[in-house]
């Protein structure tokens, strides 16, 4: 079969996001770039038609048997569909297949329609010992589509986008059900039809799905207002080789440990999410985004923190650093054109006329009180307008020969000042000792009563290696990171890039509770092997 | 040694709480339990001296190296102590204990002083085949201190109280660490001192501990506005027979599943909880509780479901059904005298002088809308005043020959009016149909936006049997949630007493995933045998 008659993949894995609105960097930004001394543009990728991958290794027994089982539309082996399929949406996913590198490819993309044929496939692949991996919107950027081959010859991906069905409303108990391929405008756009949102933001939105939400422990821009995604689940139906897990009976309970939480985070190892019930709200009636400068991150982030432990909260809130203000990286039209001196807070409020005029009001005085600066609704618009665009400009800065990525990690307040400067300090010697001057930007991008998360976005030229470039960098980033005591990851989960430094922070007897759940449902380690563990 | 020189045990096992205050029916309860046909009282209780003990079956060997590892005066093996470290605080607990059954006390009573000493402990009870009972406030009421004996010779309860130390305070990150076996109002009393409240109280306040508050999933009084136990826990130290865990290293995290939230609610099975990080808040400087009169118990579910959906959420919020309300639990002085018509609710506000202001005024509005009367703050105060003194009158009510339980569940809202009538049709056809007419109050204790939790009180005559009467009643109410896909426990836990219904709600592949960690954790199965799986 040919891609065209598979469901509609609207995104391609050399290029973050739509495909039909690519983004060009604005002439501020060559000028800058060249100051940065950053002239040469990269080596340009090979298009799709030049790469080969190596013939698909299911045999053709296996392609029977999973025919049998979800019909021959929902088995594809062709070259196309195996690409779209191969990896994530990481800097390195795409330095990769920029190069020609396919070695990630899964042998087959099954496109299953129901739990049941899940269900189906995952007993199948455990009898004839076929990897699987989980494949939900496919944009992770820490490498959790790429399972490690070793033990097994075939791996299949295993596609969930035709599970995308509002399953289940509930208006009185304000849940919803959804099949886990839900993509996230999907998802918005069913609940709207109802009068509500789900106000899950992440900046993978447009391509991630409801699955991927749950299976990676996703974080929206709006969590400050909304929850991050792992508080808005209410239900799973997880298909596992050993059968159907159906957790949640109520909102909360005292009935043994929150088995929800232990699939959550779990980025498929233990099982397959088929359908996610979540919490949903009134659609917002009013929204007032706005911008706020303060002198300092310092300053910053002690109003932030006031907010977030003692109230009102904005529904969203995030602060730059100094560097990142000044970049602007939230108006792409003006990125690095220069933003405000000092620090810029983006706050936004979305709830009733008279909920988000009160909120907004007290929070007015409290941040004034604090030192800040109202900055107008300008700024605010424009994040919101420009949040989704800004990843995009990450394939014309790899086309000019910048390497640029993201990292992340959260800690309690009291850390942050210190892991803020790890951090800033690790990427920037490993950077600098490989030749290469870099801009290191930094924001706070989720805020908790006891802590919050840091972002930073890193960009320097390209050396020859660019993979073992940001390999170097990564890797000394994640031992400050570890030394500091701080989260491994906020909201971009583990995969197989964080693997390492997962194993430090839970230790080695947590890997052995992670490892007996998985020996418990995945008794043949089919499933992402590899990943997380 | 003697119980004298064992650290205060303030409570018994015999009674609710602190028995320096025992309550007494009011003559007004008296002439309506005659009215309710219960004229005789109840065959008096055993006293603690009448009580015998089956020898300890500790080895003198098993004895020595207990004491090598804690020290003599940590190991008690005196029929009093041994008798106060006997079962929990539930109807059956003390019904067996009135009638001198201690076939469940233990062999001795270890007092550790720090995590060292714990883990210590386990690895030896690991090696001995010496199965142990986490001890922490003993104010289980679901038989969460009531092994199962089978395959060990000996039990020992591991009581956590000298782990009573607040261990670290973060003033900037708003986390306190306490020691597992530090009571409720300790945990108060030290956080008071630094301007902070933690918030939860559980009607076990007095007795119960932090590690216990974790180990149960423990919700509190205050839940709408505090939230629940496990939202409150950012890190727990756990010793297990396999060595430590130290889980916590960020308020939220994308690494993973999260193991916090697989530790609270194990009720001891997988570890021995020896430290618990919370996140704690700044004391509130104004309190308003306030009782608001509905038509009836829809008519306040519906305006609770509003409140809690829509906001804004008071700090306190509990709604009595039409029964309850009559009854008047809250007021022992005035139990079963009377209380207004219709469904009182509860609600509570505590923050600051403005916050509580502004809330008050908005839900005000809010409820006068949607048929409320508010009954001003004299019912409040009342509930306030008398919230942890209801539970004492079980006793007297015991003695004068009836029988009182309360068990709770959770639910989805749009399933809570079926699940109501479904556990009081239950109720009522199995007591009735043991010869006793039955008083069945409910009340919701715990909103969310999705749901909440029902919990009822069931009063009835003593029949010859009292423990069997209940037990064929629990068993009845168990069915029934079970049918309505409820919750097998909203804050009370699993412990022995739903160890069955818990398995059906998590199905055989959910028990086998507790039973795949307590492999891991806990080879040997020593931990708390029985209880939970």
């Amino acid at each position: 079969m040919t891609e065209s008659e598979l469901p509609v993949v609207a995104f391609h894995p050399y290029r973050w996001g739509d495909p039909d609105r690519p983004a060009e960097l604005p002439p501020t930004a060559r000028e800058a770039l060249a100051a940065f001394g950053i002239t040469e543009p990269a080596e340009p990728p090979l298009t799709p038609d030049q790469v080969r991958l190596t013939s698909s290794r299911l045999s053709a027994s296996a392609r029977d048997e999973l025919i049998a089982l979800v019909g021959a539309e929902s088995v594809a082996t062709d070259d196309a569909t195996r690409l779209a399929h191969t990896r994530g949406w990481s800097t390195t996913d795409l330095l990769k297949l920029r190069a020609g590198d396919t070695a990630d490819a899964p042998d087959a993309v099954i496109h299953p329609d129901s739990h049941d044929q899940v269900q189906a496939v995952l007993e199948l692949c455990t009898r004839l010992s076929i990897a699987v991996v989980p494949y939900s919107g496919g944009t992770s950027v820490v490498g959790g589509l790429n399972p490690v081959r070793e033990g097994f010859d075939t791996v299949i991906a295993l596609d969930t986008s035709r599970l995308d069905e509002l399953e289940a409303f509930d208006e009185v108990s304000h849940t919803a059900t959804f099949g886990a391929g839900t993509r996230g405008p999907r998802v918005e756009e069913l609940l709207r039809e109802k009068g509500f949102t789900l106000g899950h933001f992440p900046q993978s939105y447009e391509g991630a799905s409801i699955g991927g939400y749950a299976a990676a422990r996703s974080a929206g821009q709006s969590s400050a207002g909304y929850g991050r995604f792992d508080e808005m689940v209410v239900g799973l139906t997880v298909a596992t080789p050993r059968g159907a897990l159906h957790l949640g009976t109520a909102p909360k309970s005292a009935a043994g440990p929150d088995l929800r939480q232990l699939i959550l985070g779990s980025e498929g190892v233990f099982g397959v999410i088929t359908s996610v019930t979540v919490r949903v709200r009134p659609a917002p009636t009013a929204r007032v985004f706005e911008g706020w400068r303060f002198e300092n991150f310092d300053a910053g982030t002690r109003a932030l923190r006031h907010l977030t432990q003692r109230g009102p909260m904005p529904t969203v809130m995030r602060l730059s650093d100094e560097v990142e203000t000044q970049v602007n990286l939230s108006d792409p039209s003006r990125m690095l054109g220069g933003g405000p001196s000092g620090c810029m807070a983006i706050l936004g409020f979305e709830g009733s006329e008279t909920d988000v005029a009160a909120r907004r009001a007290t929070v007015s005085k409290i941040l004034t009180g604090l030192g800040g600066e109202n900055l107008g609704t300008e700024p605010g618009d424009a994040w919101r307008k420009g949040r989704f665009r800004a990843p995009y400009l990450r394939d014309p800065l790899l086309d000019a020969g910048v390497l640029i990525e993201t990292l992340e990690t959260a800690a309690f307040w009291s850390t942050l000042p210190r892991l803020r400067q790890a951090v800033t300090t690790a990427l920037t010697e490993s950077l600098t000792s490989q030749g290469t001057q870099a801009l290191i930007l930094c924001h706070i991008s989720h805020v908790y009563e006891t802590g919050a998360s840091l972002y930073f976005t890193v960009a320097c030229a390209q050396t020859a290696d660019p993979i073992a470039q940001w390999a170097a960098a990564k890797h000394a980033a994640n031992e400050a990171i570890r030394a500091t005591g701080a989260a491994s990851s906020h909201h971009h989960g583990v995969g197989t890039d964080h693997r390492d430094i997962y194993a430090r922070e839970i230790g080695p007897l947590g890997v052995e509770v992670i490892r007996g759940v998985k020996a418990t449902l995945d008794p043949a380690g089919i499933l992402n092997p590899g990943v997380l563990i």
